[in-house]
């Protein structure tokens, strides 16, 4: 845990929190503070700020909290994800949170089977631990925003425009020469969408809706990826790409 | 499974094979081969090849195989890595096979606990199976050599030079400007030597003893990420280095 983050709803009006779960025991057990240390904190999708040590007892920590006033950017990059094996899904969510990405837009492909939306690993109960675990690694506060769409015409049809607006829409495909680092020179705008298949990759039909909806194939490399890796490998790149862009600006 | 590999004792001589493990519930229960059918084939750290199916069994499959006469190359990138905890180096070892290492050098670092050198993921009858999964789902037939070194001092001093002769040397380390992708144009060499610290980080002397033995910093970006997610990335954009350059070259 780099960052401590609190939910919003934890903190007192006057800015008291008591801590007595596993945050408390890494406070106590790892990090050894003692009152009137400051730490770093983080409101989970609000900003940073500061937390001193009121007091401690054997299992629980009392903070006196302040935090900035500006919430810090959501990350730019977008994931569009064929829902993955659920050991894969659970792999992937603090991963996820810890790359830095916006929204996690989990849809059907032909190659997604059935039960792999039925998990409880796609339940926000299970699956907000684990980004929150991924952001207190990262240091971040956002939180991805999570959507699940059953039907991928639908979504690509119908419900993206709304939701990730002028991105750069990429999706991981095979056999193309486009590289990802490409994008740091063919992007337009400040956001990129990445869409990548299920393990089996997309079908015809689906890759040629997303080609339809302004998705560009860009390959990764000749080697095959389990989804998890190739999510970790992708969102690199696509952030490397993004960091070059930037730093190119005038 | 992408490709189907084999132990070059379990052939023989007439490029016969039986199997009867995972592979042949793979074979029958996932590829449904059938009799006369011909699969992908490689020798782990050998060639590639092709196996004809000759009979199959209510849980066993017969091959006859060929080879080819070329090996392929042992992918570019070496990794030195400390020794990261045992659940992260469990999870790390297919996906290093998979995104293609030629060399896993573990070492010793201040910041390593002792008992992490005493896991059974550090013994290669566990992590060869691991290696070779990672393998087989990238379509490789390299497995990587792994060697476990206890003092980091005598490795980079006395060690180094003899495993990995005059790759570009790079450490990732956080707070410098340089990034990866500048490999593709500051490095001279054909192969790259990526050093991976442990979650803490190296300590002074480490780093000093690293950068004394041409190991240039390199940062990944403002975000600390776990062991694991940290390795995939790096080797990514490593590779995405390395071909960078080959492209890009006459």
């Amino acid at each position: 845990m780099n960052l401590l983050l609190l939910e919003r709803a934890e903190l007192t009006l006057a800015g008291e929190v008591t801590l007595r779960d596993h945050r408390a025991a890494h406070l106590l057990d790892v990090l050894h503070v003692s009152a009137g240390q400051e730490i770093r904190i983080g409101i989970v999708d609000g900003p940073y700020g500061r937390g001193r040590v009121l007091d401690l007892a054997e299992r629980s920590v009392r903070l006196q909290c302040e935090v900035d006033d500006r919430v810090p950017d959501r990350p730019r990059v977008d994931l569009l994800l064929a829902v993955p094996r659920p050991k894969v899904m659970r792999r992937l969510w603090a991963q996820l949170a810890a790359l830095g990405v916006g929204r996690v837009i989990l849809t059907n492909a032909e190659r997604v089977e059935r039960p792999y939306f039925d998990t409880h690993w796609l339940e926000p109960a299970t699956y907000r631990p684990l980004l929150i675990e991924g952001l207190q690694q990262a240091r971040d506060t956002r939180i991805p925003l999570v959507s699940i769409h059953r039907r991928l015409k639908v979504l690509v049809e119908d419900e993206l425009d709304g939701m990730c607006g002028d991105a750069t829409r990429v999706v991981a495909h095979p056999g193309v020469t486009a590289r990802f680092h490409d994008i740091a020179t063919t992007g337009r705008h400040p956001r990129v969408l990445l869409a990548v298949g299920p393990e089996g990759g997309w079908n015809r039909f689906e890759l040629d809706l997303l080609e339809r909806h302004r998705f560009t194939p860009m390959a990764l490399g000749e080697r095959t990826l389990r989804t998890d890796t190739a999510c970790v490998a992708l969102l690199t790149l696509v952030h490397d790409g993004l960091s070059a862009r930037t730093s190119a600006d005038p």
